[in-house]
């Protein structure tokens, strides 16, 4: 069954009479089409003059509709509580006679398990993200500065994928303290650990990985953070299991860190969910309820930010699978 | 008297108790803070743990407070209408005293008319475009993809800038036709015309600019056409006064496209400020009631569209002035 059909399902089991969909990752996660401005119904696509041809060729199956007679006449009606409060209230307004019933979490839930083919163009991406990490390591040097070395890491992005799946980060020394640090024009001496985080997106899937260059003349303090953050990225790893919940995930790294005595210095969740976009479902949190299937693909990455001192974060992309997972980094 | 002055005493005269701007773009021109998690209130900034720092660096006169107790005690508050509909029930709920009144517009028109520092910002963006349009052209040769000529492009403005402001546009020959191609595999074989729509970001603005490479062997129809939106272009550009509404600014152009026959082929509207975003309010379209003030920034854009045949566009940025308008391209 398709995701399209499956939603069919759920909309039906909702007594709901049509769906609204607005948002391009749902869109191109549920019908193929490739495309920002247009609403998915449950038979046709609304769109302009700009895309119809394309989405003719892409859904033959489907009407298609000039968005500005976009006017759906069911009484209880699916939509994306993602979509603007503005856009909202114009809808409200042009369908007064309609109920509108939150379906966002039914889109971003069937969004979770990647097809096949979703799968093998993370794993590309993927692939290619760490091959570009690996050449740009070797273009680091001393006295380049954090801009500079993003840099490096983006024109790599672009050569060879197509281009930044969100703003590369990249850290020298205390900077990593700030997990959403932005790249200035603080210099790298060669001797502190530089943290970068960073994700080339490529046929039109994203990939996300962070890694951490360690100069050996780094010690005390940042080695016994290090070999714990590893320690408890590695454990999830291996606990990864369909079954299981993503808050249970979570808690084997944190677990770790806590014991560690660093519990309180990993203020984000575990992961996040990568396919089409860089941030989806499932959440991997303390309060992740979602049950873990084979085919979700999802980012492990716990960190330890120490303010004004050090950060490490080290994050692999999993895909899960019938006993296990497969590291895609 | 600065924008948040501004917005304050618009406020006041709206009677709201206080204001909510979670916009990204919205926070930046009213306060200088560059931060994509923060809400900012009449008198404090609520942000979470990862940015403190860096906003009590840029507004010492504001509050700092953690946003997970976001909860303003006043009963009529400016919120905008762009944010996600979800977190706009959200927000209702935990202010159930609350009247939420929109103030999208007003913040747009106060970003309407640019600072002498952003004015000075989006010209250097502009100037470095059209210089990596010039080394651009250098480059392109017969037998290159559309996306190999964007990825050259790209790479410029990365080395050069800091990146696009929008996904390049390239169009060989008849794919100009649709005003938002994207590029795909067509190769140039250097005796069609080829259409690039281009904006590079640099310290934190956008810039914008259309060119159409046109070989010698071009002749007929597409000269014709060619010389109709140039013409188009100039009047508009020589029309721009202040005091003007944008609508009769669009009226210039579309009045000459119209008289030369093409008027069902220009579906777009004329123009759109560029600044922090690169859609930005004023809309220059046959319905913009904006009356053309100096310090705003927007484009001039007309265009022909034959469907599988030709298309042109011809845009470039301006300045309004007192006395007209400084051309940024």
């Amino acid at each position: 069954m398709t995701r399209m059909e499956e939603l069919k399902r759920t909309a039906a089991r909702r007594r709901l009479d049509d769906i609204m969909v607005f948002g391009e990752a749902n869109i191109r996660a549920l019908t193929g089409i490739d495309c920002d401005s247009a609403c998915l119904t449950a038979e046709a696509v609304y769109t302009d003059f700009r895309y119809a041809a394309m989405i003719r060729r892409t859904v033959p199956d489907f009407k298609v509709r000039d968005i500005r007679r976009l006017k759906l006449k069911g009484r209880k009606i699916g939509y994306e509580s993602s979509m603007p409060h503005g856009r909202f209230l114009r809808l409200q307004k042009s369908m007064p006679q309609a109920e509108f019933v939150d379906i966002e979490d039914d889109i971003r839930t069937l969004r979770m398990v990647k097809t096949p083919e979703e799968q093998e163009a993370i794993r590309a991406a993927e692939r290619l993200n760490v091959e570009i990490w690996n050449e740009a390591k070797g273009i680091f040097r001393a006295g380049m500065t954090e801009r500079e070395m993003a840099r490096a890491v983006k024109r790599l992005m672009i050569e060879r994928g197509d281009g930044e799946a969100f703003e590369t980060i990249v850290c020298v020394g205390a900077n990593a303290a700030e997990c959403h640090h932005r790249p200035d024009d603080t210099v790298w001496n060669g001797r502190e650990p530089v943290l970068v985080d960073m994700g080339v997106k490529l046929g039109g899937v994203c990939s996300d990985l962070t890694r951490n260059i360690v100069p050996k003349s780094v010690r005390g303090l940042y080695r016994k953070v290090y070999a714990l953050v590893e320690a408890a990225n590695r454990a999830a790893i291996a606990a990864v299991r369909p079954g299981m919940t993503a808050a249970k995930l979570d808690k084997v790294a944190r677990d770790i860190i806590e014991k560690g005595g660093f519990g309180k210095c990993f203020g984000h969740s575990l992961g996040h969910g990568v396919g089409y976009e860089i941030h989806e479902s499932p959440t991997v949190s303390r309060r992740g309820k979602t049950v873990l299937e084979p085919g979700m693909v999802f980012t492990v990455e716990p960190g330890i930010y120490l303010e004004g001192n050090l950060g490490v974060r080290i994050e692999d992309l999993v895909l899960v699978t019938e006993d296990g997972c497969e590291v895609l980094s």
